[in-house]
C-alpha cells in the first residue's frame, strides 16, 4: 500500500476541546483560536491530523531541531525576559531561513490557540499521515503502537504523546472523527514529541484493531474493571499495540471486542482512579519495561 | 512522639489561582501563590499543610464521603444542568448535616481559587500534619513513602497525590517552605485522594532524609541523569521512600547526598524528558509492582 492521502482534508477535525485543561473549563463548541478550518473540499488530506501550529518553548525548538517538517514562520513576542530556549530558537531560525517575526503580545495572544504559548507560535505542515499498515511495515516484528480510542482531552493527548515517545512507541494510531485530534494545545503539552512519532488515522478503531491482530499484533486493551493484571501479561518479543480510551467511558464496546487481551492498572486505594494520562503512561512504561526497549 | 502541632500556621488556604493549566513551566524561585506565609508565632500550625479549601466534584464528593475531616459548608452553584454527582453531594450534605448554600455562579468564581471548581466548593478543616516518626510507626515495615523535594507547580503535586493513593503509598513528606503546598488546585487535580492520605511537612528535606535511612527506609531519588534503571532496583520487602525533586532542577544537591540510591526513569526517545507528574507516576507503581502491593 502507498502511503498517498486517504481521507479528505476538510473539517475533519474540528478539535474538540472538551479540554478542560487541569484548570480550566473549555467553552463547549468554541475552541479557541484557530482549531477550525475552513471547510474546504479540496482541502489538503493531511489537515485531518493537525499538528501544523506548534506552541510553546519546548515544542517549536523540537520542531527547528528536528527538522522533519518546513518551518513556514515563527512568531515570538516582543519584550520577553532573556531565555536560552529563545535565543536557540532565533539562531536555529537564522539557521533555516525561517522567517522569525517579532510581533506585540497581544498580537501573539490572538495567533496563538493556547493561553501557554509561552511567547512562541510556529507554523508548519501538518503531520504526515501514515497508511496502518506502513506503520507495522516500518517497525517489522518491533511494532509498539499506541491506539488512542476517542480521548477527547488535548492535555491527556498531548501527555500521552510526550510518554509515548520517551518510552520508544513506534507509532499511534488515532481516529479520523469524534476525538481530539493534534490541536495547539497538544502540540505544546507533548514539547515536541510529535517530531518523533509516526501517526495514523484510520476511519474506525475497531476495523483497525482487527486489521492488527489479523497482522500478529498482540491488542492489549486497557480496561478499569478487567480482572486480569497488567503486570501479569507477557508482552515480550512480538509486536503489541495497547489501546486505551476516552476518558469518561472507556473503551468503546467494539473496540473492546476487538482486543487480544483487556488489562487494568490494579489499584490499591480507595479512590476512583488513575487520571487517563497517567494511566496510559503507566502501561506504556510496563510494555517497554517488559520489551527490554529501556535498557 | 506525640503527633502535637508542629511548626507555624499563619494565613493558611488563601487560594493560589496560578491557574495555567499543565503547560506551563514553574518560574523557578517564585513558586506561585502562597509558599510565604507570614510569621505569626501563635497562629495555629496545621494550616502550614493546607487543603482546607476543596473544589472540584469529586473532590468534595470524596470530602464528604470519606469523614476523615469535618466540613464546614459547600458552596454550590445556582443553575449547574443535573448531573448524579451533584445529587450525591446534596445528599450527602443532608446526612451529615453540611451547611449547602446554593450561590450565584459569579460567587461562586470569587470564592474559588481554581476556574476549574466545577461549581462546587468547600471549607474543611486544614490537612493532619503528622510527624515523620508517627508515620513510620503506623506501617511498621510497610512503609511506602513518597518525598516531594520542592515541586512548586499545583497540578503536579495533586496529580501525583492522585496516583499515590491509587498506588497504596502510606505517606507524604512535603517540605514546609518553598513548595507547592496543598492549594485548592491540588485538592481539584488530587480529586480526593487527600482524604486517603497522611501527610507529614518537614522543616528540611535532607535531615528528613537522614531520619528514614537511620530507620532503615530504602531511600530512593529519582534523578534523570542517574545511570541506574530504578527497574533494576530490588525494592521489595523493605520500607521504602521515593524522592521527586523539581520539575526545573530536580533533586536538591544535598537531598541527593541523603538518598540511599539514585535512579532514573530509562528513555528509549529523542526527546527531553518525561513531566513530572508522569515521571514520578511510573516510579510510584514500580515500587508498587514491585512491592506486590497491587494484587
Amino acid at each position: 500500500m502507498s502511503p498517498a492521502p486517504k481521507g479528505r482534508g476538510g473539517k475533519g477535525g474540528r478539535p474538540q476541546s472538551s479540554g478542560r485543561g487541569r484548570s480550566q473549563p473549555p467553552r463547549a463548541g468554541a475552541p479557541r483560536g484557530r482549531s477550525a478550518q475552513p471547510v474546504r473540499r479540496s482541502a489538503p488530506r493531511a489537515q485531518g491530523l493537525g499538528g501544523d501550529q506548534v506552541e510553546g518553548r519546548n515544542a517549536v525548538l523540537e520542531l527547528l531541531g528536528a527538522q522533519t517538517r518546513p518551518v513556514n514562520r515563527v512568531l515570538m513576542a516582543a519584550e520577553l525576559d532573556p531565555s536560552e530556549q529563545l535565543d536557540r530558537i532565533e539562531s536555529l531560525c537564522r539557521a533555516r531561513r525561517v522567517p522569525l517575526e517579532v510581533v506585540s503580545r497581544a498580537r501573539l495572544d490572538r495567533e496563538a490557540a493556547t493561553e501557554s504559548h509561552q511567547g512562541v507560535v510556529a507554523s508548519t505542515r501538518p503531520l504526515k499521515d501514515f497508511e496502518l499498515d506502513d506503520l507495522l511495515e516500518k517497525t517489522k516484528g518491533h511494532a509498539f503502537l499506541l491506539v488512542c480510542d476517542g480521548l477527547t482531552d488535548p492535555h491527556n493527548l498531548g501527555s500521552l504523546l510526550r510518554t509515548a515517545e520517551c518510552a520508544g512507541v513506534t507509532g499511534i494510531v488515532l481516529p479520523r472523527h469524534r476525538a481530539a485530534r493534534v490541536t495547539p494545545t497538544v502540540t505544546k503539552v507533548a514539547a515536541g514529541a510529535i517530531e518523533h512519532l509516526d501517526f495514523c488515522s484510520v476511519p474506525g478503531i475497531p476495523s483497525a484493531l482487527e486489521r492488527l491482530t489479523k497482522s500478529g499484533v498482540e491488542v492489549v486493551g486497557l480496561a478499569g474493571e478487567a480482572k486480569r493484571s497488567l503486570f501479569s501479561l507477557d508482552l515480550r518479543d512480538r509486536p503489541v499495540a495497547l489501546v486505551v480510551g476516552s476518558e469518561d467511558r472507556g473503551l468503546a464496546a467494539l473496540s473492546r471486542k476487538r482486543c487480544t487481551e483487556l488489562a487494568s492498572i490494579p489499584q490499591a486505594g480507595r479512590t476512583e482512579s488513575l487520571n487517563a494520562s497517567v494511566a496510559g503512561a503507566v502501561a506504556i512504561y510496563e510494555v517497554a519495561r517488559q520489551r527490554g526497549a529501556l535498557g
